[in-house]
């Protein structure tokens, strides 16, 4: 969430509706930039207030400025029982869980979205490559801990497993904010391989994208296609909500 | 495939019977060792002959020296439409695909198995971990390319993804031979860490695996119970071979 530090207590102070842009600062900022340049925005997240809830989501943004869609964060990130030492976190207690996947037709290719946690769950970009997404982006705030030890690993997995690409955008490090971000917003390629990444500081990643990859590089769908090889008589990945085989 | 050189014209020649292990020299002797030292032997694979079909088949021998289980490897190594220059590949040509997924209960817990391919699916290992395995073991051959880009990745992943352990066992690599293996065999903990590892020569590996690190360490599972957070309710993963929710 980059429109407010990252503090339960404070979510509800900096939330806005998505249903009125004109009203939502860091929504109507989006907007302009989008429109203005005529790109496209896939926002990060920030705090969504709608009837009484709050959610952790992430707008996209069309290059007529034109809300797209949004992701409300799925899988909410709850810590069970601390270890000795460690604190306590439950996002729950403040937020609201999304209640479906997002994938968005953009003038870049098929879009699926997750944020932060949501890329722990494999299920989740299961059901993107099954609806078609070239790219998987997921916005994250991984800590110094967790980050070490996990960010890249999953960004690459979630990669390969689905030979599609994945991109992730980090906040920066603030080294006095008492929640320390690992940072290092990066772009992965459907073999695994790290095209581009940043490190924990505030920077602009640019990196060329090749769809034709997908298909064409060593090891991916032409050459080795995992998709037609999976054993359907033997397990099954159920996508609840998607309303056909071609949506 | 360590009784024979990886070669698919040679599997029916160095074939053996699992149902008659007197008369199988590799079977009889990994039968032998587990039972003269009193050990779990994971037997790597072997070409298996069974009614006239081949597998490429994994032997779990108790410490009396009895066959606890096989696995025979389910999703076979069938490249698609290979790129220029790069060699066609197609497993399924003489060898047959196993029918279902092995859990096997030992004197050191229970122990999911794969073969080679079958790590790139993520679907096995979670019907692994939904069935209460405590470590995965994969028996495999990655090459060059696929060994330096995914191996080690691919373990990480189902590692942590399952909050389980996951020990590899490659074969070494012959330099002279035409499929020139990656090795590296390794044991991963369920945060993704690396706990041993080889390069590609022959080796002997030691191990400590500590199971009530799934439950306790940082988060793994009483810390980050991250079974409880998947969203059944938007998808779902059937094992529809698993008999019972307490098999």
């Amino acid at each position: 969430m980059w429109n407010c530090p990252y503090s339960t207590d404070l979510f509800a102070k900096f939330a806005e509706e998505f249903s009125d842009i004109d009203s939502a600062p860091s929504l109507l900022m989006l907007s302009e930039v989008a429109s203005s340049l005529g790109v496209t925005i896939i926002g990060g997240s920030i705090p969504e207030k709608d009837a009484g809830q709050l959610y952790n989501s992430c707008p996209v943004f069309g290059p007529n400025g034109e809300l797209k869609a949004k992701h409300r964060k799925i899988h909410l990130f709850d810590m069970g029982k601390p270890l000795p030492g460690e604190v306590q976190f439950k996002e729950s207690v403040n937020i609201s869980a999304g209640e479906k996947p997002t994938v968005v037709d953009t003038d870049f290719g098929r879009i699926g979205i997750g944020i932060c946690h949501d890329i722990r769950f494999p299920e989740l970009a299961m059901s993107y490559s099954a609806r078609g997404a070239h790219l998987i982006c997921y916005p994250g705030a991984f800590n110094m801990s967790t980050g070490a030890t996990l960010w890249e690993l999953e960004q690459r997995t979630r990669a390969v497993d689905n030979q599609l690409y994945v991109a992730s955008c980090s906040l920066s490090r603030d080294s006095a904010s008492s929640y320390m971000i690992w940072g290092h917003s990066t772009v992965v390629g459907p073999m695994g391989k790290i095209i581009a990444t940043t490190g924990h500081e505030e920077a602009a990643l640019i990196a060329e994208i090749d769809y034709a990859a997908i298909q064409w590089t060593s090891s991916c769908r032409e050459s080795l296609p995992l998709e037609s090889q999976k054993r359907n008589d033997i397990y099954q990945f159920v996508d609840l909500l998607r309303e056909s085989l071609n949506s």
